[in-house]
């Protein structure tokens, strides 16, 4: 039995401009990508532009979300993407021309990703980031770092569809039994283990946000399945109930709204 | 001893769109490349166009030509690009991803090398094709073949800089033994061919061009060297000294000028 291969969404967040959403439909089209979201558009119309030459499909049937967490969706398996040598809240970046090897690894018990580009002046922020379970680098020289979005979306796009052979290989059987956990779910065991963390005087006022980001990427880092997570749910309902937790007041922060 | 790697020349051929040559700037700025060649561009005001950010030393800098032989210039390596499926000349279509391979068993010998791309609505030529060593496919969907001028230099020049540290190998004295013939002593040669068939009567008017085609295809497959165009040379002269025919007459045909 063949394994699905791996379907990707292309997900621009906070994009500015509406040529450039265009631009990046027609870059997906050109590598037999499909499903675009576009995450809090700068410019509400872009689904008017013209620039999709050959992909008005892909924007017509886009889908616009308010938050990065709708955009994602039910993938589970989240690449982010930046250009040049930014260090991002330290963390290993691929370069793009490796990510076939690291997708060899980690794809295979995943049936739905998402590919994620910031806006044109300021890329995917920290906390866009420490959702990924992954940073791609593309390797743009030190002078010259920052890409045109279109631009970017191609070249990484382009080396999607090198990978794409990549996807295929273990029986399905496999894709089922490991049944990696959705990013909501992940973010509401975080939303608990905060509170829970916060009522227990760990989270300190300063470094809460760092905190939590850390602990955000520990989690994906795990590469827990929906069963763990059902798991660790238990638990955390357990102290819960201990402390005498509302469950009304589990708050991440201000972007896991 | 090191050798020098290869250095590329980007050369757009006929672009219609000032913006899309600020946007091949730009990509070819990301990812280490210089040396930019119009070639008969639509509008001529090209050189004012705003959009290549971070490249505008590129477009300043960029040479502008009439004919394509004068934008290869001194290039010895010469590479087309096409996208999607098109039949070109029967000629074998290098896979995008397999330039590296193909680079590394023939760029050895180089120094220079000229990657073309057309213009936007038909590409290059097959009369450019022609003038090709290789020619390499951007490996499109086959129901959106068509990409975008920028996104396609981006996506080669990607490819190019991911290939870079193939054309680092053999010790430096090879490369100037080799020396590879240029274009222009190539064409001066089939020029010289072309009015010694004609007057012997091997060319005929029907199927003239396409002979001609054929034969600078099969002159660039040979790899020549300049010593072996001057050798060439020798027996042309004596050939023409032989049926009478002026220098002056050389024309192989309207591109050739």
């Amino acid at each position: 039995m063949k394994q699905p291969s791996l379907h990707w969404r292309i997900v621009l967040v906070r994009p500015r401009n509406p040529l450039n959403i265009g631009a990046a439909a027609r870059a997906m089209a050109n590598f037999g990508f499909r499903e675009l979201v576009v995450v809090r558009p700068y410019d509400p119309i872009w689904q008017e532009t013209r620039s999709a030459v050959g992909a008005e499909e892909i924007v017509q049937t886009a889908r616009a979300t308010d938050t990065l967490l709708e955009g994602i969706g039910d993938a589970t398996l989240i690449i982010g993407t930046t250009s040049g040598s930014r260090r991002t809240l330290d963390r290993e970046l691929i370069p793009l021309q490796e990510l076939p090897d690291w997708l060899r690894t980690r794809a295979r018990k995943h049936r739905r990703a998402a590919l994620l580009f910031g806006s044109e002046k300021h890329g995917l922020t920290n906390e866009d980031l420490s959702r990924c379970h992954g940073i791609v680098r593309i390797p743009t020289a030190a002078e010259t770092p920052s890409m045109n979005l279109g631009q970017a979306v191609a070249v990484c796009c382009y080396e999607l569809a090198r990978a794409r052979p990549v996807a295929t290989g273990p029986p399905a059987s496999r894709v089922f039994l490991s049944d990696p956990a959705n990013l909501q779910s992940l973010e509401h065991v975080l939303e608990r283990a905060a509170s829970v963390l916060d009522a227990v005087g760990y989270l300190k006022p300063k470094s809460r946000a760092a905190t939590l980001v850390k602990l955000r990427r520990l989690l994906l880092d795990l590469g827990l399945t929906n069963n763990d997570v059902k798991i660790l749910g238990g638990v955390l309902a357990q102290i819960e109930w201990k402390l005498q937790i509302e469950p009304s007041e589990h708050r991440v922060g201000k972007t896991a709204s």
